[in-house]
């Protein structure tokens, strides 16, 4: 096989370059004019884009275009947004390119974030910190009767892929009810699956709601009033997908009347807020900035993702976290 | 069998009172003249406790001492120190009286507790939520990165009871090295156990430091500089035991030093700490008012307890939750 071009425009150590030009070699490795700044942000690939054969970080859809070599693309999230076109699928379906992402990388930070998220609340841990009561008082019995059991609780996760899968795993030793909404139920998810018209009956009594929807045109704004509507009085909403699935003045409104006990929120739209958004008004709304797939060594983590999809790639083997075969 | 005197100075909702009454009757619930203002404060019991034939709640010594016909006390927290006296225990023995604690209704609210705080410092979620930062940003790669997974860390847990056999059940999903320590081994642990000749070295390696244990003679002070000194650095410290087993003070300097990254209590000593005690200055110790066993309708599990063993105790069998057999 000829000497293959591999470009990246991911944000690494010196360690995690040292460890992808190895894992790659004696095929090359391409470097951006300037690199991104993080695994969402877009760098400028430069002239020599348009010789290479893969593609590894965040590409522009137009550079892509350009490239008449490129067969492969990994992106360095899990998120796939911009690919996620008709145009761009036909692109690649034409001219052969696949498509992957990161989701893999991802899964275990998410997953642990949310989780996190519902233990944090449910055991009030953010009112507790600041409590300095002595035992017996009345406001350390309302403490205790408000410090709730995940176990036994319901709960409800929108947007069913490897994230969700690794949720429902780490709640299993908690015995909740758990229920997911998916378009189509494949069988395997090993909880009880329903669709968008049996979401109402669901949200109704759940204690808990799990929002990992991907961006589409079918979930932008997909948690409006109407839906917010829909959920529990006293149940606490989670958002690790993505910003623009949730009307956040609907979010707000639900949450300044009390309906939701609390939100928890990784992703908002945009980010951060502006600090003049009423969101960080509220004292039920808690907000991480985006952190939820962080983790030590992430990029090691994407370099070896991506080590791993190389090899496949080279055997001619399917892609893990393929998105376009 | 004549009717029997049931004593109980449990804090009750009266639908756990109503509860209470009917699942012991025709059997008499007898009542102190001064309720107690929490499971660890104690009533008053009043002259008809002489005449009772069993004790639920936190009856005093003395009062049992002089209570001829009692033949079992339940004490309503899953502490019991102040009858674990070899004094006591001789008085037990002779006079045939059994000893149960509620040490299972408080395991669930227990193990929740301690895995909310491990993932609460874990995803680093109490200073992500005061975070307001871009994504790209230096400060937002910073805590990115300093997100940590449970996943493949390791913890070691001091004091093997019900609460760390369901905290190794809840943390099975993360992947975790789990050690116990325990004076004994028994060998169905489902954890590798150590005793204290065998702490440090397991200590030197491990990432979180759990500490259940109950207050005795051994475990008054455990927690010294010398074996906070033990400890790796970076690991973090959590206490949901009995604050006396902890030096204070040496944990105040172990978490100054940055020696550990943080401590998480749910037990002090005393409790609250007085408002000038230095622990409160550190922005690495958080501290929840003894409130890891609360959860709603606390009561009703205590009583549904009680009565669970009150069959047992008529029908001669072997109690649950049982200290002095």
């Amino acid at each position: 096989m000829s000497t293959l071009k591999v470009y990246s425009d991911l944000l690494m150590s010196q360690a995690a370059l040292e460890e992808l030009k190895a894992g790659i070699a004696p095929h090359e490795l391409v470097l951006p004019l300037k690199p991104a700044l993080s695994v969402l942000s877009k760098s400028e690939p430069g002239p020599a884009f348009k010789t290479v054969d893969i593609a590894f970080g965040q590409p522009d859809i137009s550079s892509i275009y350009e490239a008449k070599n490129l067969k492969w693309v990994q992106v360095s999230s899990a998120g796939f947004t911009r690919y996620d076109t008709d145009e761009f699928r036909a692109y690649a379906k034409e001219n052969g390119v696949k498509l992957s992402n990161s989701s893999s990388v991802y899964m275990e930070p998410c997953a642990e974030h949310v989780v996190s998220f519902m233990l944090c609340q449910s055991r009030k841990l953010m009112e507790a910190v600041k409590l300095r009561v002595a035992n017996g008082t009345e406001e350390w019995n309302a403490m205790r009767s408000r410090s709730n059991l995940l176990q036994g609780q319901k709960v409800v996760i929108l947007g069913f892929g490897t994230i969700a899968e690794r949720v429902v795993e780490m709640l299993a030793p908690f015995k909740m009810e758990i229920v997911a909404m998916r378009r189509k139920a494949r069988g395997d998810e090993g909880v009880r699956v329903v669709d968008e018209a049996g979401l109402p009956a669901e949200l109704a009594n759940a204690d808990h709601v799990i929002n990992i929807l991907p961006e589409n045109d079918a979930s932008i704004g997909f948690f409006d009033a109407a839906r917010f509507a829909q959920l529990k009085k006293g149940s606490v909403f989670y958002n690790i997908g993505r910003g623009s699935t949730v009307n956040q003045e609907a979010l707000y409104e639900t949450l300044n009347s009390g309906h939701l006990e609390a939100a928890w929120l990784d992703v908002t739209s945009p980010e951060p807020l502006p600090d003049d958004h009423p969101l960080w008004t509220l004292s039920n709304c808690y907000i991480t900035p985006h952190t939820a797939g962080g983790h030590a060594h992430e990029d090691l983590s994407l370099v070896r993702h991506f080590l791993r999809n190389f090899k496949r790639h080279l055997a001619g083997e399917a892609l893990n976290d393929s998105v376009i075969a």
